[in-house]
């Protein structure tokens, strides 16, 4: 059976918490492949890139096969969630911030300046009312939508998803990017990693969002270079391959439980 | 004529930057009167609370009617919005977190403890999706939009928007309140003005949410409590009296410009 996590997270596997003396970071695992959501990816590039992923257990990957553990990872029942002896948390910004306090990383990710600071901390804002309200979309137009109901949506779904991504990117440009090399500045942020994530999907569903726009394709180029191209391309490698999941059979209750929810969302 | 700076300021007064040494924080005029916004009221809640009031100078009241400030007061064009000397800030919570690092305010409102302040931003991020993907809805329907297209919306909108929040406080009551005093337990902070800024827009155009859900209004008497009735229902004044807009005569091109906005931000 083909099982989905990468919205909606209702049952966890039961975790074993052997070792609470460590942190473990819970991804998800999207259909029978052991890949990873764009959030997941987000984190990965973090603690890869940090190196964090020496510190921290192997990531738990979760399966829908037992409610039981769903509550004790995540009170949100959302992956990614991060579990630290008895504390958990959800919503990946938080453990992006929890991670960077935590173990202090460089302090460019989310700088102690406290005006370079709120800067990252306006994008993160800004971010969810239009980035991440809008690139989303595409994929689930595109892939998940058509896998769920054996249905394409019409044209103009996709032309409104686009045009309304289209106002933000320019926003995105105009406002943050600027004459910068990334959105604080110089130097990369968290900020920069929440949009990148964000701005693969629609990449990955075939509408190249960079292809016109110079300014963010250079802006790209420097996150790709500053994360590492190699790790980069191996935390996108899911959402860059995600047209092979057009052929996959669907368990048809999966199907008739999730086709509502992700027409809902895309309202 | 009727100025409408609540949702998009497209234009900013030339503001008077005279005395950079202090902070500004812009608030938005809706309408005639010069009320403020929901995000402007959470501000103008934590600035008198923590006495942050005698430290900055007046807010400056920016009005639609010249556009050479815009862009130097927020380079977002929205308010509220924040300037410390050269330094301009966008986005009402990246504005709360500036104001709370740089003037210290007491710890429970961001505290130091890395995991209370990680739940925290835990809110601040769902929120976004939830409380505040919802709440606002219910005066645009309501209020708003009958304002500037002369039509009401069919009830239908408002029964969805109504199911929507109220999945969305079902978690906000099982996943963050729980039984605790507020969001992070026994201390009010950021996360709980952020939400009741937010849950009071329905209440003032008569979906009383607190109503029928005892654990909510408690937690809402409590916030009040803690941040002084009498400030507490100030900053709330223009929301509660909304209603009292809808017979306001409204300039028609700006009906013409603003009409087709907020439909499209309904969708």
């Amino acid at each position: 059976m083909v099982s989905s996590s990468c919205i909606f997270l209702t049952e966890l596997e039961s975790a074993t918490f052997t070792d609470c003396r460590k942190i473990t970071v819970f991804w998800c695992c999207l259909w029978e492949q052991e890949q990873e959501s764009q959030p997941s990816a987000l984190l990965r590039m973090l603690c890869m890139q940090t190196q964090l992923f020496q510190t921290l257990l192997p990531w738990q990957i979760l399966r829908p096969s037992n409610s039981e553990g769903a509550g004790k990872v995540s009170l949100l029942k959302k992956v990614p969630a991060l579990k630290d002896g008895d504390f958990t948390l959800a919503e990946c910004t938080a453990i992006l911030l929890y991670l960077s306090r935590k173990y202090n990383t460089p302090d460019h990710w989310y700088p102690s300046d406290i005006q370079k600071r709120a800067q990252v901390d306006e994008y993160l804002s800004w971010h969810h009312a239009n980035i991440r309200a809008n690139a989303p979309k595409t994929m689930w137009i595109k892939v998940l939508i058509p896998l769920f109901t054996g249905q394409p949506l019409p044209s103009e779904k996709l032309q409104e998803v686009m045009e309304g991504l289209s106002t933000s990117l320019k926003q995105f440009e105009e406002r943050f990017l600027q004459d910068k090399a990334f959105i604080i500045g110089s130097e990369i942020s968290l900020a920069d990693l929440v949009a990148i994530v964000e701005l693969m999907q629609p990449v990955g569903v075939g509408c190249d969002i960079f292809e016109d726009r110079p300014r963010l394709m250079e802006w790209r180029r420097r996150v790709e270079d500053a994360v590492g191209k190699e790790l980069f391309f191996q935390a996108h490698e899911m959402i860059l391959n995600i047209k092979e999941l057009s052929n996959i059979q669907i368990d048809p209750q999966l199907k008739e439980h999730l086709a509502p929810v992700l027409m809902k969302m895309l309202k």
